[in-house]
């Protein structure tokens, strides 16, 4: 992702501060997840925490903000519900490229994430992979958006230990890239394998693979 | 899901107090990603933040609560990342199922769930398609985890606006149910189809299709 889409960018410093207050409410949900206290002190948690919304709100940009062009940064975007340190919901997934084009991250999934009792969401795990293979995808240097994705869950994804995502681009015909990758559980065993075909809007093309400023343009 | 896995079990009260306090935290978790406040503003919040997660954390249960058995709730996972309105991560998307098995959900994504600039991001569509066709696939009695999923993106899935996902069992055999949905758009256009198969847990098969009380199993 190349272009900033008209999105505030930010410098190092206030990028720093606000992934401190993500991680902060990050904490919150799994602790309002996992609370066993009474439905009175609930709602007064539920009142200051409203409060502090609106504290929030009295500056508020009317979209995700960006970082701000820097060498050593592929995904500008901070705001991914995967990866984006500025995101509450984002676990965060953590994913750096190799120069030979293999991303990888490592992870932890705690009780925000469970789907089967004890296990990850299948779901979650899904949106790992569909962003550790479009970031491969991207590594390619033809950035796309996910035209397929294939998921074979091999055994359950544990919760509360570290996991490894690995992805990988195999090729790129015109403007489509095929992608795969795995997650794997500590013990070194795959638990979920992707495959996924990623495409160029038209639009990123007659703009000589520079994304238009105002929008992804839409798929073929 | 028939079984309570050593949950704690909510009644309705209770689940509606805590179901508030989620609610606020979902509102607060937005307005981290957008506020433009500045970043000392942003630390006083952050600490802020922080208090209230030890309030929550004075009574800390292991893992996400259940609701309490009810005829009119066939999903009593009330921490889910795609239903659970006790989860601040989930839209949360309120999936119900008509009397030949459809599941429907209408939905809204946020700015919290986007990838592509200003649309939904790939894997939150996953996630939905797959908690909403595993819901189907329970419906036909026969409980399983997510074997494989293959999600086709036919155009971008807007964010901000009403969403609909449905999805229906094609068939069971055996311990395997297939189904299969949708997402749309306001305007009724498909924006992402899903196909996926479960597999029910060998030890469902062998306790008579009610689930052990402290875990899934493993799938085969």
């Amino acid at each position: 992702m190349s272009a900033a889409w008209g999105r505030d960018q930010l410098g190092e410093d206030e990028a720093a501060a606000l992934a401190c207050l993500a991680a902060r409410v990050r904490e919150l949900a799994e602790a309002a997840l996992l609370t066993g206290i009474g439905a009175a002190e609930a709602a007064t948690v539920a009142d200051e925490v409203r409060s502090l919304t609106a504290r929030l709100e009295t500056e508020r940009r009317d979209d995700p903000p960006f970082a701000a062009p820097s060498a050593d940064r592929v995904d500008r975007q901070l705001g991914s519900p995967v990866s984006g340190h500025l995101n509450p919901l984002a676990p965060p997934v953590d994913l750096e490229v190799t120069a030979d084009g293999i991303v990888r991250g490592e992870f932890t999934l705690g009780p925000l994430y469970e789907g089967p009792p004890s296990y990850a969401h299948g779901g979650v795990s899904a949106m790992v992979l569909d962003q550790a293979l479009g970031m491969a995808a991207l590594a390619t240097g033809t950035p796309g958006m996910t035209a397929n994705l294939e998921l074979r869950y091999r055994r359950p994804t544990p919760l509360a230990v570290p996991l490894l995502v690995e992805a990988k681009a195999s090729h790129v015909e015109g403007r489509k890239v095929f992608a795969s990758g795995t997650i794997a559980a500590p013990d070194g065993r795959v638990t979920v394998e992707a495959t996924a075909m990623f495409v160029m809007p038209q639009r990123f093309v007659t703009s000589r693979y520079r994304p238009a400023e105002n929008g992804p343009g839409t798929p073929p």
